[in-house]
């Protein structure tokens, strides 16, 4: 697990690409032979990183359908799952480095775990819509849209950054729900 | 051009890694040497896809600027270009490869051409905000999570999907600054 975390780390750092077996074997204070005792090669590195933090999502979403409630109290809570794991080191990994770098089949297998996710939220939205709290609109589409501004928190999240993981979390939700637009002031009836 | 084009729509099919110089060789119908002639090596080909890109929006965003009006027009308008863009064979490239593979002193200069546009965007909302047509909102995070959400459209956007990238921008424009929850209805004043 230090292997996976330590590689994490640096892959979110320098890119994948730059990032060798040797610079993960010296920031473990190990010899690269007793690195390979654990990993095979770099590929498989990134593809426990990216199934750990889809996995973490997949039980935690998982968690939040099977308590129940509201549609749209679901849906808050598994924004705040999906922005929670994105500002780790693996769920980073997911965003800045993704399943480019691996071969087709491992590829193919992440976007099975990422599609699984997506139809979380899709299922969530139009419950949503069903029980009125949600605007009607295209399930598929409003998904995509809450997940590329959620998955864009990995992208731009620095841990010294000014706002913290649960900071960012409420604002991302507070505007994905809201908008940025004004409302209009809703007139007491006299 | 054409051989940009071709491997930026290769790179978008296939991921930047798996695909060979021979492949945009045999794809564009020209020997290896012919394509030499054009081009050095496979990052200066992601270089100049990912600064086509950035360059189509730096110019569309500068014009609607240019042209001025309120805040809110010019958000939409933006949101408009930066869409459109990222539905396109080079803006898909700066979305699904984006500058990970290269070298950094590349890295850096397409990070600095990103950070312009995003400096527009929490420009455009801060005004908005003033002018009362925005909610108030930290600019920085508000122009992260449309940022996020459009550039998303350039991973699962699919020419040959049900709907067309105008009917996407209008969509997306909607949910971003209208958020997807359901408003509650104005009450007039009896």
């Amino acid at each position: 697990m230090a292997v996976l975390r330590t590689a994490a780390q640096l892959f979110n750092e320098r890119g994948f690409h730059a990032t060798s077996l040797d610079d993960i074997a010296e920031r473990l204070n190990v010899s690269k032979p007793t690195l390979y005792y654990y990993i095979e090669n770099k590929d498989q590195i990134l593809l426990e990183c990216v199934k750990m933090a889809l996995d973490l999502m997949q039980t935690g979403i998982g968690e939040v359908r099977a308590a129940g409630g509201s549609a749209i109290d679901q849906l808050k809570a598994c924004m705040r799952i999906y922005s929670g794991v994105v500002t780790q080191d693996f769920g980073m990994c997911v965003i800045r480095i993704g399943e480019d770098p691996l071969p087709d089949p491992l590829k193919k297998e992440l976007r099975r775990l990422k599609a699984g996710i997506d139809g979380h939220f899709r299922r969530l939205i139009e419950e949503g819509v069903a029980e009125g709290a949600l605007a009607p609109c295209d399930a598929k589409m409003a998904a995509f849209m809450l997940a590329g501004a959620l998955s864009w928190i990995g992208r731009w999240y620095r841990p010294d950054g000014d706002l913290t993981p649960d900071q960012i979390a409420d604002q991302a939700i507070e505007l994905l729900l809201n908008g940025v637009q004004q409302r209009a002031p809703t007139k007491v009836t006299t």
